[in-house]
């Protein structure tokens, strides 16, 4: 078979392929700091020549902000499946240094538990996945040539939030839009043995609520009795907003909200997930929320309203006797499934509306909203997927969702159209974003064999 | 008739009097100010003199802050009765000084309507309004003495939340317990036609609440589900202070709150109060709060549980996806009648903490408490005073509420054991704290015959 080839040749390379991701985390492109502008374009410049190396199509394409690399690349048969492989290449700041064991941008190898680790700013994030992808190329074409057509799009202004990608994703779109499907590295294995695909993305609508009462502050004593007080009228409306068994009570909240496939259900609660130590680690004993549902459940497939902030009155030190002429609090909807956020949006309005009591105003504020993103359990990619990753861990991948958003993922699905695989090999200790950051070595050698494995199932 | 001589007096010196009170008001007593600490140490000396010109034993007393004028006159007759009367001669700061038409420490009479006022910093609070009661003085003694035994007390602090005083009572508390009742010129008139006695004084107690849920803010992607939201806890607690009628929910909070006696009720309906008006001023419609009670009545008679502020989470510009560990509210409760403030903070507190779910923790946070004050509408000294306000007015006294505590008047309750008789001539338009305050020259007038005739009549 030729997958065996291509993942000996993965083994018999594993330390100069290992020198590479040194190379490439020798650049400290730390993106959000104007002081590393040209360490961001050393490190664009680094990718093109590993591309070019490789006799692929590449280019270091201008920004408003730090530039953006495309690839392109043949697959040896011309019917093969086209895939856009997406990475970035910028990296957190390394502060505080003085808590790193070694320079942040001195790539080492370090002792770690069954494992080496790979010490370094960028290791995990996103560095040493995105090299895993490249490095399962290389070895195709050692062997012949990539199974599938593959688009290369590495970004470095990943960790300041991607400013610059929508428009560059809407002025390349015929480009960028021809893949079939886009891969995703940004993500993590369910635990150090077990894979992980990510399927499941939750949406996010924001709203603020601004309650106005009485014209202006009032003295409490002298007004206190028959002035609506805007703190009460927000805090009744916030009460209403979940039933007794945390069910959020708007109207129409739940249509498109669908109950977990039963053998998807059944793998999740085969994860053995402790909830009692999740709890435990942010200071709470007992899952709130809604009644019946799992904290994993809860987190990744179901949707919540909760509050971010609220505001009113007099809130500095000791007590003032004032009636607020307004109150004001930041409202978000986590949705999931095909919940439609304009839909639910309106229904918090009305639900807002019908329970100002006369004289109390409500002034609405939109702070966006985008809607869950799933890619479908059906889909064949990931039935592909998984089993080139469970015969390279020789356990069945996970199949998790995400609480948050990922940005680019929702971007891929609204400027190109296009389905995510997220598929990552991070663990939950690889402290990225902090000092010492890590990518298991494990991860490295097996994240490369398991693309190898996945580009060769998604053309097979 | 006695008092027809004295009243006689007061009318024809009137030009005199006027004088004095425009040398009063001709010392800027700025007590906020240490600018000015020279000249409310010369409005005391002002005082003292203008006591020790009437025969009296006066003095200036020390106090951490600016001296109190302590005067005692005796009574003509052996068993007279014993008031004590009380004022203050500082004065709030003349800023802005460029809205002021004529200098704000240069008295001057203006046109008002139908009367002259009298302009200056004081004018109405409250140097217009002590020397009422020093003129009435004046009157009886060039008539044969006074018909009351008087112990003055002039603070000058009242404008700095009179921080002195409290001491000042303990310290002196034998000499000034003495008196049967307190007289307490700081208050106003219905309308300028119609005097007022003010009878009740709502009480305060304000309590600070803190809900705390996680260890530490998260977010909300990654925990928003099974997470105890505190701004959550905190608005449903605030949600069901009240019930659908507007009364306060909690558990024993109407013990001692007495209806009103239908005689009074029966006057305050009299008194054709503008509730239209009163709320259009402050941008408001229809009155709130109890439903079947006035806007009067829910001001001065009923108790109130208000919110004076709210925070947690992110209260900034935009959208955080934050969890908050903790939210925090300023709740305050206005009381009447004889309801019990350490009672109601108990049930309170009781109230909180059977609304926290599981891993919700409160913490309680008091900032002060105090009852209700209220003349008995039984007082016999009342009956007398409301009678002698009748006869130099044509008409009845409105016996008023007072939404707010007045300091003094709780501070003579608590340290001296006295009631206080709250009778004052100031108006609603006299722009006390504003520039151009001024005095009706009839308050000033009348006043002084109104209290001729008061002290009279208690001594009847």
């Amino acid at each position: 078979m030729p997958i065996d080839a291509v993942l000996a040749t993965i083994d018999a390379n594993l330390d100069a392929s290992r020198e590479r991701l040194f190379d490439l985390l020798r650049i400290p492109s730390v993106s959000t700091d104007p002081a590393y502008t040209k360490e961001c374009q050393r490190a664009a410049d680094w990718l093109v020549g590993e591309l070019k190396g490789l006799g692929y199509d590449a280019e270091k394409r201008r920004t408003p902000g730090h530039p953006i690399v495309v690839g392109h690349a043949k697959a040896k048969r011309k019917d093969a499946p086209h895939v856009l492989f997406y990475g970035h290449y910028d990296v957190q700041p390394a502060d505080p240094l003085e808590l790193w064991e070694t320079g942040p941008f001195e790539p080492r190898l370090a002792d770690g538990e069954g494992t080496k680790n790979i010490v370094a700013r960028g290791a995990s994030d996103d560095k040493g996945q995105l090299m895993t992808f490249l490095e399962a190329c290389r070895a195709f074409e050692a062997n012949g040539g990539l199974p599938c057509n593959v688009t290369f799009l590495f970004e470095g202004e990943e960790e300041t939030g991607s400013p610059s990608l929508p428009e560059f994703l809407a002025t390349y779109r015929d480009e960028l839009s021809a893949p079939d499907l886009a891969l995703v590295c940004d993500t993590g294995m369910w635990n150090a043995q077990t894979p992980g695909v990510t399927v499941m993305l939750r949406g996010l609508a924001q709203e603020e609520v601004i309650v106005h009462g009485p014209s202006h502050d009032l003295h409490s004593g002298m007004f206190g009795g028959p002035v609506v007080n805007p703190i009460h009228v927000l805090s009744k409306i916030v009460g209403d907003l979940h039933d007794e068994t945390g069910k959020v009570a708007l109207p129409g909240f739940y249509d498109g909200v669908p109950e977990l496939p039963e053998d998807v259900a059944k793998q999740w609660r085969a994860l053995e997930f402790d909830e009692k130590a999740f709890l435990a680690s942010i200071g709470l004993t007992r899952p709130g929320g809604e009644a019946g549902r799992s904290v994993l459940e809860q987190i990744w497939a179901r949707p919540t309203c909760d509050l971010n902030g609220i505001i009113g009155g007099y809130t500095g030190k000791g007590s003032k006797t004032v009636l607020p002429a307004q109150a004001s609090a930041k409202f978000s909807f986590r949705l999931v499934g095909t919940q439609d956020p304009a839909k639910i949006m309106e229904s918090f309005r009305a639900f807002v509306r019908a329970r100002l009591p006369a004289d109390a105003k409500a002034e609405f504020v939109s702070h966006g909203a985008s809607g869950a993103l799933q890619l479908p359990f059906s889909s064949e990619a990931l039935k592909r997927a998984c089993r080139a990753l469970a015969e390279e861990w020789g356990k069945e991948a996970a199949l998790t969702g995400c609480g948050g958003s990922i940005p680019i993922v929702g971007a891929f699905k609204s400027e190109l159209g296009m389905d995510s695989l997220m598929i990552g090999f991070a663990l939950g200790d690889d402290r990225i974003h902090s000092p010492n950051e890590k990518y298991s070595f494990t991860s490295y050698h097996k994240g490369t064999r398991s693309w190898a494995r996945v580009l060769a199932a998604l053309a097979a």
